[in-house]
Order: structure tokens, then sequence, then C-alpha cells
């Protein structure tokens, strides 16, 4: 008799981002273009290194010791600040929780909101750990058609119908995997059915601050006025990733149960990454680093677009981020979308396929996920010139 | 209408531990013995910031930037070859899950191993948050019976019978709360069960490095000749527990879906603190430390035994730890432990009462858990004495 896991936590198929890197990293030459992180030139290094040494000559006992369970009161003070005032969020009856990576929050709602059997609302591609997260708890992802301002309202509205459903799943701004920003009608639409069904939309956002093309459209958060968002917030982004500080923000109702979930399955967090954070948000000039990502990224962002434009079929359609990490590129649906990912292989480039981002797996798409923040610029024009060319060579 | 949580994540007490320190905060003179912290002089300050300062030195955008979604290969090696050579644990197909903390492995192992609905059974007073973790998961914690060595194998078959069970948790050495040490028979005639009725075995052992008395006892990971136990590893008890870094140890078969599950819903841990920890156990003799720590808390828990002995009433029973961090103290059934505890804090002292760890909510028992290892020298002994003084009061 073997112990037998339950079916909830059983994979079948391995990531196909990280599969992208394994067999990418036996292929000379190879480049991808297929993970999400920020660019080096994005990372404050000698802030951090002098937060670093700042926080341990305070008071170095204080972070070698167990620290708050609820996070850094300071690091939390300087983030409401912020989205209080610059982003325009609700002040009152609000709390936070600090996580381990605005990541940790996927897991932490699902845990604290569903049971096994109930259904959580996505655009129909959707980033992959979200959907895995509520798979994981036993609950049902399902996946919401898209038109070109992101997940349409009637359809929601049919699937909320069935009753079955806790919360909406969203990244409004610059979607993972489609680079696509949702317009301030469709946010309030979606938030009306919300309140029709009684559904909790957990607003994912790492991104929002990278905007460079446009004006800012008001956040699921901003429009909040029955307390019934979760807001998900990441400096990983914006100040290192590798710090692995995030948060929520949310209705004391929602934020202090999903806070109590947190600390008795995962424990606190360090008071040291937030510490080293928040000192460095103290240090630096915030707002005119963001301007410095955001140039930085959009300078990356048209030359993708430019040699895509250029080089690659005219029967591809390529999103145009107005800010985020990613462009998506749809390919004609006769292609044959394994066969030109091995092409890709074959190549040296490495992209993400839609297959990665479907909620349904029975309709895995015919698109690439292209990232452009991570390559090295001479990576990042060659990684782009080989992927135009298949584009060109198999669709014409 | 308004949201509902499901009943698993709703909770209507607050802790208990947590109470002593806030009710405790507005009393003047208030000594706490409640939380399970180390001592201050139990961290090696001084090579945490020689450790921190290389790991910067060496190669500081690499712990700025995403790290390996395992964590850090080089704590990993050197942590393995410590658990083989010093503690004779199995190497062959096992793995690691590099934690924030080895508190997270309770949450991470319940959502990975568990349905609602499944049992997990529990020595009968145990590690509260171990207990509150399985609830979370919409599981049934099963309190069985104990004797002076521990969980006793007869009520454990019986409970094992019903079919429902999914894993075992125990502290085998100086159990939270009780401070017992499992003898080897028990812990064999428990694994045997465990064989029968095919459950796995957590087995939680944050302080099994902290012995004072008598010969270390083979854990059951020592002893798992077919890799069924899951080993919940620390450094927080004897390097920082600020820096949250624990980890899980076992077969490569659960040790790998426990990571791919923890890597969805929690994302990664932060490399940074990882090798800060290893860093530092390079830089230090390890075991020298261990033993500075054991001596250290072998006269903490002999000044609190002599105490509780000489100015105590005789009708208390009070456990003899041989480590670890905490001395249980049952009072006679007569006692109104409300009323007691009540009069501990008009004494100005917190203890936490059993009913903190009680897994079954109508037996919440008439103890107090004790911690010898973290207030400071005077109000370690001050502290004990109001104690002892109130349970010759009380008790006669």
């Amino acid at each position: 008799m073997a112990f037998i896991l339950p079916a909830k936590t059983r994979y079948s198929k391995p990531s196909l981002i990280r599969e992208v890197q394994e067999r990418g990293a036996s292929i000379p030459g190879f480049i991808s273009l297929a993970i999400g992180n920020p660019s080096a030139d994005a990372i404050p290094v000698k802030a951090l290194e002098k937060a670093i040494h700042d926080v341990i000559e305070e008071n170095a006992l204080r972070v070698f010791e167990y620290g708050p369970t609820a996070g850094s009161s300071e690091l939390m003070a300087i983030t409401k600040k912020r989205l209080v005032e610059v982003r325009h969020f609700p002040a009152e009856h609000q709390a936070f929780v600090m996580l381990n990576g605005s990541g940790h929050g996927l897991g932490v709602a699902a845990r604290t909101l569903c049971c096994e059997g109930d259904e959580v609302f996505f655009e129909q591609f959707s980033y992959p750990c979200a959907i895995l997260a509520v798979r994981a708890v036993g609950c049902i992802p399902i996946g919401i058609p898209v038109d070109a301002y992101g997940m349409i309202p009637a359809y929601l509205e049919k699937a909320a119908k069935r009753g079955k459903g806790k919360y909406i799943y969203l990244n409004p701004n610059f979607q993972n995997p489609t680079g696509k920003t949702m317009p301030l009608q469709r946010r309030k639409d979606i938030y009306a059915i919300a309140q029709q069904y009684d559904l909790l939309i957990y607003e994912d956002d790492p991104y929002g601050d990278i905007r460079f093309h446009g004006e800012s459209v008001p956040n699921f958060k901003e429009i909040d006025t029955d307390g019934r968002v979760i807001f998900a917030g990441s400096y990983s982004k914006t100040i290192s990733p590798g710090l692995r500080v995030g948060f929520l923000y949310g209705d004391e109702k929602y934020i202090k149960p999903i806070e109590t979930i947190k600390n008795v399955m995962d424990g606190q967090c360090p008071l040291f990454n937030e510490l080293v954070i928040e000192h460095t948000l103290r240090s630096i000039d915030y707002e005119a680093h963001i301007k410095h990502i955001c140039t930085l990224y959009k300078k990356r962002c048209e030359i993708m677009l430019d040699i895509l434009r250029q080089y690659g079929s005219e029967h591809i359609h390529v999103t145009r981020p107005d800010g985020g990490m990613f462009v998506w590129v749809t390919l004609p649906p006769t292609v044959n979308i394994d066969a030109f990912y091995e092409k890709l292989f074959y190549m040296g480039i490495g992209a993400v396929k839609s297959e990665a981002f479907a909620v349904d797996e029975d309709n895995p798409g015919c698109a690439f996920r292209l990232n452009y923040t991570y390559a090295p610029m001479n990576q990042l024009q060659e990684g782009t010139m080989r992927f135009a060319k298949a584009t060109k060579e198999i669709c014409g």
C-alpha cells in the first residue's frame, strides 16, 4: 500500500516557462525571451547595499530575532501613503498583509477565501501561478473569453450566475501574458457584476507603476466603493525581486483572516527584507526611479515592436503594451504551434507558448509571450529578430 | 448580500499566546514567560553581520534578482552533510524544500498531502500553528492520548483504523509544549503503525540539536526505512529566527510535489537570507555554538526547576526537559484554570494555559507552558518565583 497524493496536488505537466529555460541551457547561443524578470538596470543596487548596511547598523539584533507577525509597520506606512496619495486608493478600514513577494498572495487568498469545488474567474489566458494556486486548493479556475479590452462582462455574468464563484482574478494593467490594459468602462462593468453576484476581485498589479504610454487608468481598488477588491502589490518589479517583498491591501474584513491564515500556515515573513525595502524607498527618489524604469522599458519595447513589424510576418497580430513587461504575438490559427515552438528552439530562441497561460487546457491558443525587459540589449535585438524571421518563414 | 468566508478559515478565538503578550503590555512590571523565542545570547550577531557583508560583497546583484526556485543549493549541501553525518539521516532519494522558517512547512505539507475531511493525528497537546494549519485546509486534527513517553500507540492505532488519516504530527524531541522526549521504543512502535496504516510522519524538530541532558535518541528520520518521514528543520533556534530560514527534508516523492505547490502558491523564498545562513555556518564552529546554547539553556532550565521545586506547591507536576525551551506545569484537576490564569495577570506574570495547545477543545487541560530561554535572567527568576507562589497559594 502506498500513500497517494490528492489529485489537486498531483501535477502531470512541468512548467512550460521552466521548460524553455532548461532546454535552452544546452543550446549554444540560445537567447531566452521567456522569463518575466526586471532588467538588472532597474534594480537600485547601491541604494539597496546602503539600506542593508543601515538596517544592520541601526539594530542588528532586532532583525535577527523574531519580528512582529504582521510585518514592518514602517513599510506599511510608507506603502499606504503612496497608494493613497499617488494611486488614490481608499484609506479607511483597509489593512495590509506583508508577503514573501506578491506571488505569495495567490496562495494565501485562494486558501482563505475558497473551499474545494468553488470557482474562480480568470481571463482565458492568465498568469500560470494564479491558475495553479487555485487548482491546488481543489478549486476550479474558469477562463472567461476576452476581447481587445480584456474579460467580456457578458461571459463573466453567465459564469457568475451558476453561483459557485468566489472571486475574479485580474491584472488590469499590462496583463500577463498579453500586455493589454483594461479601459475604465470595462472595469466598471466588471465591478458591477462583482457587486451583483457578490464576488471579490483579486487585482494583481505588479506592473501597475510601469506605464510608458498614455494616461493611467483608475485601478479597481480606486473605484472600490464597497471593499470587495483585494489589491496585490509588489516591490519586485521596481526595487528587487530577490528580496521577496510584496503585499495584499484591502478591506480589514478580508485581510485580517488572510493574515491569520498566512501566519498559521506560513509563519511570519522576514522583517529584515521589509526594512531594507523601506530604507531604500526613503533614500531614493522613488518616483524618479520608476520614471527611469519606464524610460528603459519604453525603449526596449519599441525595439521589439519595430523588429517584429519590420521583419515579422504580416499575418501575425502583436499587442502594443502601454507598460509592463510583455508583448503577445498571435499566429494565424492554421499554424501548428508545437512545430513552431520546436522551430524556435532550432533557431536558438526561447518564448513561452500560449498553452502555459491557458485556463482551459482544451483551448491552448496559438500565441507566444515575449519579454522585452530582461535580456541584454544585443540579445533582445537578435532574439526578437530570430522570432520575427520564424514568423515570416512559417506564416508568410 | 455579503461575501462569506469558509468555515475552515473563520476564527472565533484569538491566539492565547498573543493574548498574554497584549494584556501584559499594559501591566507595569509584567514579566512574560509565554513566548518561545531563543535567548538573544544564542544568536551569533557578529557572524551574521559579517555574513551579510560577505554575501553582498561577493555578488549583490545575484541576491537582488530572482533566485533559483528551489532555494540555495549551497545551503542545501551544507545542511544535508550535517543531517547525514551528525544525525545519521538517510541520504539517498531525499530532497529539500527550503522554507520561510520551518513553520512554513506546517501549511505547505497540509495543503499538499490532504483534502478537506482528511484526518491528521497529534499528541493531545501540541503546537498551536500545527493544529490550526490542518484546520485551515478543512482537515480534522485528532488528539491522541499521551503518557509519560508521548503518544500512546494503542490509541493511535484505534484512530488510524478509521482509514481517514493522512499523517502523524510529532515533535519527538523536547515537545512543544510539554518538553517531553519520546523514547526510541515508542518511536519504533509508532513507526510500525504508520507503516501498517500507510500514514506519513511529519517530524517537526526545531529544538532537536538543543539537548542538555542525557543521550540523544534517534530521530524518526533516522529509522525511516521506507521514506515516510518528512523532517522539518530550522535555523531559527540555533542561528536567527528573524531571517526565516527552515526546510523540509524527505523522500523525493513527497518533497517534489510539496516544492511545486509551495512555488505555485507562495513563490520562491529569498536567496539572500539562505546565503547569509550558509555563510554563517561556514564561518563559525557550529557544533561549538550549539554546545554554547545548550550550556546557556541548561542553566536557565535548572534555575526555573529549582525555583518551582523550592517555592511551588507540592501538588503540581513539573516536567524535567532534556533540552529545548519549555517546562510544562500541570495543576491538580480541581483547580479553576481560568481563575488561576487571571491571578497570574494580577501577579504580573504571563504563561500560556494548556487550552492554547489542546487539539480537543472540549479537553482544555489544567496546565501551563513556561519558557525559560527568552526572558532576561532577573526576569526569569522573578517571573518563575511569582508563578511558583501562585501555585502555592492556590494548590496549597
